[in-house]
């Protein structure tokens, strides 16, 4: 299940990738089970839970038996918006959770022993074919970050390890660009983590029981078709679940936090010389059995 | 203008401190003005900008010539809830915005050449009264901070300094808990500044035309009684109107959103041997002219 907020006739909606279309959840329920309870947004679906993962199910399982048409879109014909337009509160990151990524940073002495957590504020949020603005007044060194993200599914704390998974709704794909002079100038990274447009988001958010193993997942960034990060995330230092169980010690988690979960090598401050996004430039970052998050840079 | 988010009979209210008493504003409109346009958040009060500000004067000019008492509550008789309860993302935070606190976390190396920004999430923010959870069972180094924050009024990109002032709405108190082996250990501030109830906020919303000059107010900190912190805005290293304008000029801000402004010396990490919170601890953040923020960690 690959969920998209999504735009047709300036009206956003819900939808549900359908091989090369996308349902349109809220007319399908209607025209189906003459029903309206298709939440909004997708921020309220996660909130509901099972029961909306549910409920969707059974409106596939009508479609694929009836072959209705009145609801599917052509994926070319829609505008495909962030999962979560606005995060209600900043994006949690992990830093420095791909070995070599560390490294290519510093060095081995930047591999953390401990979970590293900093954040962006929702302001960042753009979607998938969005353009990144390079904000060229305040820097020359924006740098891409591919990264998979997670989406909590309900409220918990104090969550173990063994119980995380049970808290995911899903996963999408954060491309977390970076301003490297702010994030060094400002030390703690805030700053040069949240520039406007610097977290574009989707293009899916794929429920997490169409994943069966998050840690087998390749993830490459493509810079004008030029794959400068090609990772794994079997290569993560700190699991999903122990990020979780971290956070979740202290700090509430809710429906719709998003938590991303580090970039692997290849970023573009780890070359000699380091090759940063320059305006015009195409930001492609795949995820196997998540998608691809395009971007370009604003020229 | 001291405002509040209150809440009497079980229902929330937003109210302007009247000497010993405290208007509801939405009650004092309907029953002066025969109008009914008072929002019911503090949030949406301070997106209406002067436009609400003008309009409080109106109610409050009409009180003091008449008389009327129907909506004067006793400040005993309300429980004062944080000024915004939920903010819409994270508390932007200033870190090591004071010399003598920079010296004593560290060393004159600890000086910040650049403004330090992090944050703390939504999920922290309590009231004035509030307990706070002592998280025992993953820190015993939970420290104050104590803060003026401002609330941004009005939404803005690239503010220049001089402008910056036209877009704060006000002034608030905020207490900065920190579980310092947190935010040790896990390099970034994010986490160890994330505790639920690790931000105690209010009593009040000042607006700034009730405050002169923000750069001459006393800072205390006391713990049962006992002066900790005895600081004064004026030693703050970066200006206000430096840090809106260096956030703002790659992050849009947007009215309500909160700027702690850094903590003065005097935390209990700055003591030989340190000094933390203990269960039943009282801590009081007073703020000249902007009032006395109180909580009591929990036992």
């Amino acid at each position: 299940m690959k969920f998209v907020t999504a735009m047709i006739h300036k009206e956003s909606f819900i939808g549900l990738v359908h091989g090369e279309r996308i349902i349109d959840l809220a007319k399908a329920e209607k025209e189906i089970f003459e029903l309206s309870s298709i939440p909004k947004s997708l921020y309220e679906c996660i909130k509901l839970g099972d029961k909306f993962v549910q409920h969707v199910k059974q409106i596939v399982d009508k479609i694929n038996e009836e072959g209705s048409e009145g609801f599917l879109y052509r994926i070319e014909d829609v505008t495909i918006l962030p999962p979560i337009p606005r995060p209600t509160k900043n994006i949690f990151c992990v830093g420095k959770n791909y070995r070599e990524h560390a490294i290519e940073m510093g060095s081995e002495e930047d591999i953390p022993k401990h979970v590293m957590l900093f954040s962006k504020a929702p302001t960042t949020v753009i979607g998938h074919e969005d353009e990144i603005d390079p904000h060229l007044h305040i820097t020359n060194e924006l740098d891409y970050e591919g990264e998979l993200a997670i989406v909590i599914g309900q409220k918990g704390k104090q969550i173990n390890e063994a119980e995380a998974m049970d808290y995911v709704f899903g996963y999408t794909i954060i491309n977390d660009l970076t301003a490297r002079n702010l994030q060094a100038q400002h030390k703690q990274f805030l700053l040069g983590k949240s520039l406007d447009t610097s977290c574009p988001m989707g293009p899916y958010l794929v429920h997490k029981s169409a994943v069966s193993n998050p840690y087998d997942l390749t993830l490459t960034t493509k810079i004008n078709g030029e794959v400068r990060q090609n990772g794994n995330t079997k290569d993560m230092i700190f699991s999903i679940e122990h990020v979780i169980s971290t956070i979740s010690q202290g700090t509430t988690l809710e429906p719709g936090d998003i938590i991303a979960t580090g970039t692997p090598a290849g970023v573009g401050k780890g070359f000699n010389p380091p090759r940063f996004l320059k305006p015009g430039d195409i930001v492609e970052v795949e995820i196997e059995g998540i998608g691809v998050l395009r971007n370009r840079v604003k020229e």
